[in-house]
């Protein structure tokens, strides 16, 4: 008898972002005239940089001509995109990262999901919480059940504790998914040195790494020292260029960088990691690595910087509309596309969504989606036009 | 203390592949004038289909403009490619599968490893031998070391010999990579009716179905009665239309096919694919999709079939080639880009690989580097040029 992996009976029915389609679907269904304005889901509405359209176009000619055509590539990606990463992601910051320690794949979600692969089931996970569900759900998948939450609210200014308990895995997303805010060097630093103390792993998700502004936030977790020992890095072209629908990512597994056998015996994750990516995926498509290249061209920075620039001032203008019409707590949006907010008069963070769809026509996602410690908050995502922008900060 | 999956620990060291590439990469350093024709890696050669070109090109273009730009897409794939999977893969067989039990992926790789997600760690797999490596590799590393192996061999006319002890999941990649051999509908009911009988789940790798030529070879494994309610069938579009760095492939779960949970519940496998996949992975570029799709347009679908009868040119070649140069033992490139061959005066595959390579320039792949019983074959493929599979076998 086949028996499924009953970890998944453990899961909760819904994905979070499915639910909220479905309520939005049900309500165009019944309002088919109502105009909505999205600001839910972190999905974003500029067009690919024309930098990376041109590079695109440029490779599917080569994919037409045998003499160019391109079949399965490195599973780690083309070096000409490797080379790129460690020079322009990573050299700026004085951060010394070689290629053989990139993997570029088909986006962070597969990436941050897949890690658990390389891990040991009785690894104890903490996360912070409120918290990207991928990092639960797919730790649950695997059978860690025994997950340590670390809350994240205005009280502690959004800087989660070190956990109390003994944890091997930690997860930090900075600048924040879903709240938007970021940590300062010495604040990310405290976790680094948890990890080199407790031997322990530093999942560190840097999606959102192209919205620093504060020069105190540190770019990548390498740049806190010892971190190369302790930590993986995910980063995302989504976010940074608009690829959420073009699909390329890529996570830095130092060489230095350990866990440990049953018997105590280190072993390099970078070798391990490169196993699991070798049997498992066979590579991001040709095409889609040369337009993660030309971000890094002069034209392809410039227009990413752009691209950002304009979310930015997106967010701007949310940050300032919300404290104008007097709401209380507002977080995020300086360093991150994503502002998080307090509803007002101890709504539930459903009840809000509720009420912002009805009545404002607005799509927010419910605090309460990333975790206990996001009820009576909602998520605004800086993504949309800022034509839309405006108007939605217009009807509240 | 981080500990890792202790598992890996239990894999051998190098991916065949590699191995094969890390022994070509020497050769060539040390006879860089040498020509060497690769036979090896079940790589394609020829550029892709014109109609795949064109499509991407109005895809990316679509990704330059706000008002057509695509973002997140459907994790499952697009409706415009489910739809003509439907339509062209499998109602002309009879077979009735519906775009909601379609997967779209980046590759048959990454589906056929990332499957054991879903099953329970108790299951009892069971592969052919010689087998696709991936098959043993990824449940080696979700634990299931304990695999059963079903011998194929010139004696039993490589069609595997149903498995003495009860098994939960069977593995069949047919045609079959690496042997080049097909099963019949009859000898492919033997197994669906064990399932059935057994409550077991045959997970079917359709990749090279695009190759049949005997019409008494299944193209589905859902051709045969029974078989929506337990298997799981995979397809490719590396090897149809040589997609091999474009990474597009599909998977079906019949919504009629289910897994046990540990209390001997029902559970639709559907759901907990598409629980994985939304949690896991973001969705096939949308430029790769419309690659897709057009393969089942009039033009491409012309194209497409051009392409593999040029590939099925060359596996008669070499079939003919061979037999005429008194090779014993060659099997397959029939149904199949692949020939298995059975290696002279007793060598040893490697032996036999470093022969080849040394003294023909000729890269195959060993085949005892897919188990036990493919010790003493190699394996052919025709995905290089006309002219160089020719000139292959003038070297022989």
């Amino acid at each position: 008898m086949v028996h499924i992996n009953n970890n998944f009976t453990k899961l909760s029915k819904s994905y979070l972002f499915s639910e909220i389609e479905r309520k939005v679907g049900t309500f165009k269904a019944e309002n088919p005239d109502k105009s909505i304005i999205r600001m839910g889901i972190g999905d974003v509405t500029l067009p690919l940089p024309n930098a990376c359209i041109e590079a695109m176009h440029k490779a599917v000619d080569e994919m037409g001509s045998a003499a160019t055509f391109r079949g399965y590539g490195p599973e780690q990606g083309y070096l000409f995109l490797r080379d790129k990463i460690c020079e322009y992601d990573y050299k700026p910051y004085g951060v010394n990262i070689t290629p053989d320690e990139v993997f570029v794949s088909d986006g962070a979600k597969s990436d941050t999901g897949n890690i658990t692969d390389i891990l040991g089931s009785e690894c104890r996970v903490a996360v912070t919480d409120p918290v990207y569900p991928v990092y639960v759900d797919t730790n649950v998948m695997a059978g860690r059940t025994d997950i340590v939450y670390m809350p994240c609210t205005a009280e502690n200014g959004f800087v989660p504790e070190l956990p109390k308990e003994n944890v091997d895995v930690i997860y930090l997303c900075y600048p924040n998914n879903p709240t938007g805010t970021s940590l300062k060097r010495s604040e990310l630093k405290v976790f680094v040195d948890y990890a080199i103390e407790h031997k322990a792993l530093i999942l560190f998700d840097a999606a959102y790494e192209a919205y620093i502004s504060n020069t105190d936030v540190p770019h990548s977790i390498y740049e806190i020292d010892g971190a190369e020992r302790v930590a993986i890095e995910f980063r995302s072209y989504s976010k940074t260029a608009g690829f959420t629908g073009t699909r390329c990512s890529y996570t830095v597994v130092p060489k230095t960088c350990v866990g440990y056998a049953a018997d105590g015996t280190p072993f390099p994750l970078n070798e391990i990691w490169n196993r699991r990516q070798c049997t498992k995926f066979n590579g991001t498509p040709y095409i889609i690595q040369r337009a993660a290249e030309a971000i890094y061209s002069d034209s392809g920075w410039e227009q990413v910087k752009q691209m950002t620039g304009y979310y930015k001032a997106n967010a701007a203008v949310m940050r300032n509309a919300l404290e104008t019409k007097g709401y209380k707590g507002v977080y995020g949006g300086v360093d991150s596309p994503y502002v998080w907010l307090k509803t007002p008069d101890g709504m539930s963070s459903w009840s809000f969504f509720d009420y912002m769809l009805s009545e404002k026509g607005i799509v927010c996602t419910p605090g309460v989606g990333f975790g206990r410690s996001g009820e009576g908050y909602v998520r605004l995502t800086a993504f949309n036009t800022m034509e839309n922008t405006i108007e939605a900060m217009n009807r509240l």
